[in-house]
């Protein structure tokens, strides 16, 4: 299996319709907000989803994503309670900007049918691929796998919305995380009312993406970026 | 767009073939080191997979990646003797496996008909979702715009492999980043002479995947983790 013996693959190529599909997903997918309430998701859809996570590329094969299912009640609204502490926190960090922040949805963590808890775990020690940047890619790693599972959802056509409005501190001593594990996002999934169609922040008038063109470059980074 | 009133979706319900369509992409992708030399992609292909990285999620919609399509021979000859120079630099870290680890193909930079570099752009000040976790969550939005290129690659029946053996430093002088940016990944993308049917690195006997009952978990950390 070295370069003069590439291993010979059983994959059949994929079809247009297939590409489109991907692209299609990729287009609709969306952070989403707003949760049918009283929904479940059926548990074979669950284990796809934790699956697709699970198929994420990792550095040096350390797969450091954790996931963790909230089933608890009392843990939700544990989890709920924080997000809403740092709701308030970022309003004030937000400036001018604080009572426009207020009005925006920014979580659906009380009416999701599911909520997971992405953790990346302690340290390994890998060093393959990650000597220089060890943290880094570790992070790397797990925003693979949400993402994965996030394309999933939508394709299983389950919003999802990831919120990372929260203390890392306080949800690792709620869920009794290790000291050396980072929660890095909390994931709400569920049926929705409908998908946006763009994003909401943009919807909302709250901020909007900018174009391809200003984040592409060739070579060198540019003397003056559009972007920065 | 308020909690009470969600916008109705245009969209249309994903089907079964296209879910198949994504979940077969997920389980094709691979970490490719060997490609097909003397190729190229067509310009129209390198737009799609740069639109799919721009159709990630972003905290706060910052967008933080800027993608740098490497054209220079000269440019691409300097990154290939920077990761040769961790590679070596890696090998000594190895410890009693360093024999073994330099005999593995971990890039394909040479030969890969198109090479990108994948930067975290200098930090925009936004506060959304980031109060608490300001590097990390721009470095997730990075990655999920890595991993919709990664997937996107695949569909296109082209090979990606995520290099991250290089000195950020040096690579950030080589191509003139500003001093605040991060290069995090240098992506080599082409046609591929056959998609490795399991992780090289499992092929190679380096290291193997363990399985997701290993790292998914119920409310709690487990009092004693498998994976840990």
């Amino acid at each position: 299996m070295h370069s003069d013996q590439p291993i010979r693959s059983q994959h059949s190529d994929f079809s247009s319709d297939e590409r489109d599909a991907l692209y299609r997903v990729m287009a609709e997918r969306r952070d989403m907000r707003h949760f049918l309430p009283g929904q479940r998701v059926p548990d074979e859809v669950m284990l796809r989803l934790l699956q697709a996570a699970h198929r994420a590329p990792s550095v040096g094969l350390m797969q450091p994503w954790r996931l963790l299912r909230i089933t608890s009640p009392e843990l939700r609204q544990a989890l709920v309670t924080l997000v809403e502490e740092e709701r308030q926190a970022t309003a004030e960090a937000m400036g001018k900007r604080s009572e426009e922040f207020l009005r925006l949805k920014v979580e659906g963590l009380r009416d999701c049918a599911e909520l997971l808890v992405a953790v990346l775990a302690p340290d390994d020690g890998t060093v393959f691929g990650r000597r220089t940047m060890p943290r880094d890619m570790a992070v790397c790693s797990v925003a693979c796998a949400i993402q994965n599972l996030w394309l999933a959802a939508r394709a299983e056509n389950l919003g999802m919305g990831w919120v990372s409005m929260f203390d890392p501190a306080r949800v690792r001593g709620l869920l009794q995380l290790p000291e050396a594990a980072d929660p890095l996002a909390l994931l709400c999934i569920g049926p929705v009312p409908a998908f946006y169609e763009k994003p909401m922040l943009e919807l909302e008038g709250w901020r909007y993406g900018r174009p391809l063109d200003d984040f592409a470059f060739t070579d060198r980074w540019p003397a003056a970026s559009a972007a920065d």
